[in-house]
């Protein structure tokens, strides 16, 4: 078993605080990854304060992680000592499955499991997140991380960036292509820098007036504040497609109106509220709605190497990991540009 | 002047009644349609009781239509006299846009002309619909029909028939698709025909079990009844489109749960009622929700000609006008199997 330090919720209304737990022994087919960054991201606060229903304590958050192989098991070809890897969301699936069995695994059919608040698939342990010195995971399932990129600023990437690029290459985005970034969030942010590095012209949709000059620094092409009725109407059948990061309730009509014939509404978030919209919305214009999920092993390492190839990586600030509770309620706040990482030697 | 005659709505609380009009002139584009028949769309129903808000009395309903050519304009190519003639909602677009001039008018960005209740583009008259002895139309917005159709049940494929076809079409629906259709009314039973003809397996979902017997007959593969819970659980993930006829307000999530992982609700109809479902539905297995307007003239024709090669119609009950009030009423109890066809001999 392998010593391990991390940070936990105990409970849903108690702060995250130091946690000692052993993981699992290093299998075959797993590296052991000494975690260095680890992003936070808005679904490790919904998990921790159970928002979702199925916390089990103690629960160690984290799905953005980045670290050194420290050790491989014997059948691993992927990864050797002193790389560096990565994970995300994705620990594990069935393997068998349509999805698995043709590298799409976030969509296991059988349910995957995540790297954290989940249980390991033959029941003998809790997954474990980031938030922690140590990570075993089996090769088939983390990513290497080039070099190039700085480290901190790519842990989002298994993540944030992970969960854009795969809509963005699903409907084939790229040169021509007009897309819409509703929400500048760690979500947003990243659609901004991959849509343009695809070659899109990217407009950030925002109610904040105060988001204009960091839309355009991120390199968006321009930014609309859609608070405004003018530009609302203005924006009529302007986009391809529009990433919908937005987390809380809003008003699809707004976003689908503002489609071409043939665009899509990429659903990337997922609001407690229910999607709502006009059918006509839909149909007078044969518009659609596209729901994605992070993306598969194989896409994110593609995305990585992307990432790699176009110098893209998140805005963070990186925090130690005692700031975690305060950074938890500066995320709630929308209080941060655009990501915070925490990093692990802290722990 | 063309002087014709037909049944006209003259307020929203007043049943239809006789009503003598002209059509204008036959232009060089246009032909003159003596009309046989037409199909009794629940569209008919809304518009003539103004339930859409923006009826202008009188108004002659009446969107699908079937008759003989009896004189064309000087430019007319497709069609002469004596052909037999069929027109849709579409009645007349911009001819500018990129929709329309990429063979899509039904997505013109200014807007269609309805071939009911509606104004001519050049606002010089009202267009009035197929309840009526005559249209005057421009070739380039009629189809032609196979003669080899019975033409009373063929009718309806102008709007019913057009609305299924199209969307299946669009996701290229065929051998090895399972395809669910949600609703059997006059859009839903053409569903079932066009999509079995596509070589699909369809399988009906209704929450009727008195149209098991019907649906078989229709050339379902199967019929679930999804009032049960052990019905609804075992299709989880099961189909690859669902054609969403109901126009009533109703629970997407059911639906969007038995789609496969990239798996597409096709929507057709335009419920009051917004649509409404969880993210996750979508997000989990990337399934997509696609609205669709009934279909551009030259998929019509395309549609028609694969009908008549598949003998395929609609199953309809053929009147005389003098009894589309009755009609109406049956239409808005669901009791029609499936669609109502005004014989205009009786006019």
């Amino acid at each position: 078993m392998i010593p391990t330090k991390g940070y936990a919720a105990h409970d849903a209304n108690l702060p995250l605080s130091p946690f000692e737990f052993e993981r699992k022994p290093v299998g075959d087919n797993d590296i052991l990854i000494a975690i260095l960054f680890c992003g936070v991201c808005h679904t490790d606060i919904h998990v921790a304060r159970n928002e979702w229903g199925n916390a089990v304590y103690p629960l160690v958050p984290g799905h953005e992680i980045i670290g050194r192989v420290i050790a491989v098991g014997k059948n691993v070809r992927k990864f050797k000592p002193d790389d560096i890897a990565g994970a995300g969301y994705l620990y594990d699936s069935c393997k068998s499955c349509d999805s698995c069995t043709s590298a799409e695994e976030q969509y296991c059919t059988k349910g995957i499991t995540a790297i954290m608040g989940d249980v390991e698939r033959d029941n003998s342990a809790p997954t474990y997140g980031g938030y922690s010195s140590h990570l075993v995971i089996s090769e088939d399932y983390a990513v290497k991380v080039p070099e190039a990129l700085p480290l901190a600023a790519a842990a989002p990437l298994l993540c944030a960036g992970i969960t854009t690029y795969s809509p963005l290459k699903f409907v084939k985005a790229g040169p021509g292509h007009k897309i819409g970034v509703a929400g500048l969030g760690g979500l947003g942010h990243m659609a901004v820098k991959i849509g343009k590095a695809l070659g899109a012209e990217i407009t950030v949709l925002s109610t904040s007036p105060g988001k204009r000059e960091d839309a355009l620094q991120l390199g968006a092409h321009d930014f609309r504040l859609i608070s405004s009725k003018e530009e609302i109407k203005s924006l009529q059948g302007y986009f391809h497609f529009i990433v919908d990061t937005i987390a809380a309730d809003h008003d699809y009509n707004r976003y689908l109106h503002m489609l071409k014939k043939d665009g899509a509404l990429l659903l990337v978030a997922l609001p407690e509220a229910p999607v709502k919209f006009t059918a006509g919305a839909a149909i007078f214009q044969r518009r659609s709605i596209i729901g994605s999920l992070i993306g598969s092993i194989r896409e994110t390492q593609e995305m990585m190497d992307f990432c790699a190839a176009h110098q893209i990586v998140a805005d963070v600030e990186v925090i130690p990991i005692s700031q975690i509770n305060e950074a938890f309620e500066r995320i709630i706040k929308g209080d941060v540009h655009y990501r915070f990482v925490i990093d692990m030697s802290t722990l």
